[in-house]
């Protein structure tokens, strides 16, 4: 099993906070210490930083602790492998291209049956379930619109039923950006939070680092951050119920959609 | 203009001599401050480092210098920017998955025709021409091949032809990478050099950083490094005709094909 975690806001936040209870359970307090990846949207692009590695012990996972970019939308992953050798190839998040736009992808559990859907014009390059998956949710899009949706919420019920769709071949929780919205599905395990004002005091769950969010925003903030757990134990997490797809846009939760 | 740097071995090499002269050239001593990139494969995959800021000034440029991550194929880009904004969606090199693989490209030149080309399924994310021509590129390659092809010279053949005809609408120096290869177009300036037994000391053309390659090297290595200007002062770099294609595998010049 794998954990995720992503932000959505209005305003560019830095993840640092987050990814380093993340990468704190990539390989030194948790047992996922076979890669990590983290991507962070600029526009319609993302910056992808990948390591085969224990977040924990790696120094990449450290330069991007120590060097905080500020993003409206960043997906990121620690791995502990079920299948698929670790590697470059095999590390989440993926990334494809689709109607101009990069698209992100992070997954947590295991669809063998995704192995067995036909794929479109999108092909693995490493032999994950998980990046099938994603190849056939890019597919399933595809096919159903020539361009990207300009009506929104079209794009979030396709997401929810293709969603529902694969997912029915095993355990699909995911993390979706499209440099727009952050899509999150729970299959089994999902929280998210919303920090607005007033904001307060956080505290990581896994260790004692505090921060005091009044100190570093503005009243108007808002951010969204979604996980596999909560990442803090003085923040109320809402707990998602499997089979439902929530889409974030603005720091927001602005549906939470059926996906069976 | 921008400049190019790719790096082909027969066994794993780190790039950071030969990408700290280019580094150093993003801003500090070049004009070219408007950003930098850096692809180095794993197998079918690439880890891309991107920056729309000046490479001489950049701590993740710094933190590639520092942490030498060592590949068969590597493709570095610093660009002064002729066209479109300074955005990450702009800078090189960029990545497109064909045919299960990565593909990794990186431009030099200006070919405002390639925006007259049709697209196929590829479509830029950013507003260059070079992604255009990149997709353009990608998109001949599909429409030859419904398969990596098992005959590679008649992929090299390929990408010679498209090259030479995207290329009729400007300066299309390029750097190519598919994970198996680094194919290297000269439209005006192109130049590359292998360095192989017995190797011997080189000194970077900007400044006195010097290695002797003997001492980090074994007799059976072989690197063919590609780059827009000769990046040592004491080394015969090989000079590009314009119109040719340079095909590289296991550290070495495969072919020399006409791209007109």
């Amino acid at each position: 099993m794998c954990e995720l975690l992503g932000m959505e806001c209005n305003v560019p936040t830095d993840i640092v906070f987050s990814f380093s209870a993340l990468s704190l359970r990539g390989g030194l307090r948790g047992p996922h210490g076979d890669g990590w990846g983290l991507a962070l949207y600029e526009g319609k692009a993302a910056r992808v930083f990948l390591e085969p590695a224990a977040a924990a012990r790696s120094p990449l996972a450290r330069f991007v602790r120590d060097n905080p970019i500020k993003t409206l939308l960043a997906v990121a992953h620690v791995r502990k492998k079920t299948r698929g050798n670790t590697s470059l190839a095999n590390t989440h998040p993926f990334v494809r291209e689709l109607w101009g736009r990069q698209w992100v992808f992070a997954h947590n559990g295991t669809v063998k049956d995704a192995r067995r859907r036909p794929l479109g014009r999108f092909t693995p390059v490493g032999d994950t379930d998980s990046e099938h998956a994603f190849c056939a949710l890019l597919d399933g899009l595809e096919r159903r619109f020539p361009a990207y949706p300009r009506r929104r919420t079209e794009l979030w019920r396709a997401v929810a039923e293709l969603g529902g769709e694969i997912g029915r071949g095993g355990t699909f929780n995911f993390l979706l950006g499209d440099g727009a919205h952050l899509f999150a599905r729970c299959a089994t395990r999902l929280c998210y939070i919303i920090r607005k004002a007033p904001f307060k005091r956080a505290t990581l769950a896994d260790e004692d680092l505090a921060v005091d969010f009044a100190e570093v925003t503005t009243p108007r903030d808002r951010v969204a951050v979604v996980a596999t757990a909560p990442l803090t134990r003085d923040e109320a997490w809402v707990v998602g119920e499997p089979g439902t797809l929530w889409v974030f846009d603005g720091g927001a939760c602005r549906a939470t959609l059926p996906s069976r």
